[in-house]
């Protein structure tokens, strides 16, 4: 029985799970959970993520939630994965859960609560307060910089390396996630850091069609949110 | 030369990489980074951790940072550790990540935010506003809630282990943090999740004497920080 992927190609660490399963040739079955229509509440999903949240994998008899443990779990249990996806060497793959850890509350916080709030801003039911988003954008242009001048400062992929990591898919696909912001706003955070854009370039292309195919989805509903009905028909659902 | 760990008792992360160095018998020197004393800003720790966070560790020439990275380094770089801390298995293992990266935007996020704005509030300099501290509460206490009735459903200790894991001694230590409230407070948020108060003990047991050794310096700061002028003595240094 192939892996099945639960996933919704809005979520980054959903198109970062999908992504790495696609340019690997893993065989597994990519199952829709539409967050929008609450499909993660669903008492079929409960089982599979009590958390309700995506992604999630069923391996055989194996459940498993959150993004990056899946990454690291299927390197390990799929053969034919090449090893610069989460080297052997201790050192080089302490490295990557080193990474993967500042992740969560530098980048993922940062993107995602501005995002999140910005789309949301003025939507009553959901209290974005102004604060709120100013200090995510705070974290997030932090977490810019520490990329451009540390975690990129030695290779063309993070903690110097010449080759893309699982850290590379699942970062770079949170970034991507700044899309669905307006044109201008995402020019204004992201031009500054000249290493970080290269570095996504770099990561698209090493990830290639797959990075692109699976971002279709998020740059149509860019289009829908960068017009204003769209995105009223967008707070409506959340 | 001795594995070097640079950290501070008051850091929730920091002792629990000191408790799990201690349990394992790890040959390792302890350095303090005073971060009341902004320790970790001098030129010498930015060398050692440019983020200015502890806990950290330098092993020969490998430095490394992010406690969960650290944790499962030593166990994999460090002969005899007990497998129970980091199972080989495939799946046992990918359970322990899980409830790691689980635990960075949940209990994390919720308890570190809860104590460190309530100790700051009225602050002027640190901004606390209530609908934070109102949001961090939130957070710790579904992550509380998710802990009880999910994590710890099927064993002593989390993901249905009848043994200890790294995620153990993180997550505790996490909540260890909480007694830096008021007796009151901290007892109105944790008594409502008996599985949660036998596990803290269950941990406490199984890495004495070494737990209440590391948390002694945390005990000390409670009374100060329990009477107001220790409060304000406190807030003047953050």
């Amino acid at each position: 029985m192939a892996l099945k992927v639960y996933a919704d190609r809005m979520s980054q660490p959903s198109r970062a799970v999908l992504i790495f399963c696609k340019i690997n040739g893993i065989d597994f079955e990519e199952i829709r959970v539409d967050v929008l229509k609450n499909q993660q509440f669903s008492p079929e999903y409960k089982a599979i993520n009590p958390m309700h949240q995506v992604p999630a994998i069923v391996d055989g008899r194996f459940k498993l939630f959150e993004s990056h443990a899946i990454l690291i779990y299927i390197c390990s249990a799929f053969p034919g994965v090449a090893s610069h996806w989460y080297p052997g060497d201790l050192s080089k793959r302490a490295k990557i859960h080193s990474v993967l850890d500042w992740h969560h509350s530098n980048l993922r916080r940062g993107s995602a609560g501005l995002v999140f709030n910005t789309i949301l801003a003025h939507n009553d039911s959901h209290h974005a307060y102004p604060q709120v988003v100013n200090q995510a954008e705070g974290i997030l242009k932090k977490s810019l910089n520490t990329l451009e001048t540390f975690w990129l400062k030695d290779g063309r992929f993070l903690v110097g390396s010449s080759q893309p990591s699982i850290a590379d898919i699942s970062l770079v696909c949170e970034i991507m996630q700044l899309q669905l912001l307006s044109e201008k706003e995402c020019e204004r955070i992201l031009s500054p850091f000249k290493k970080v854009v290269e570095w996504i370039e770099d990561t698209k292309k090493a990830t290639a069609p797959h990075f692109d195919e699976v971002h279709e989805f998020l740059f149509k509903a860019q289009k829908r949110i960068r017009t204003e009905s769209g995105k009223d028909e967008l707070k409506s659902k959340l």
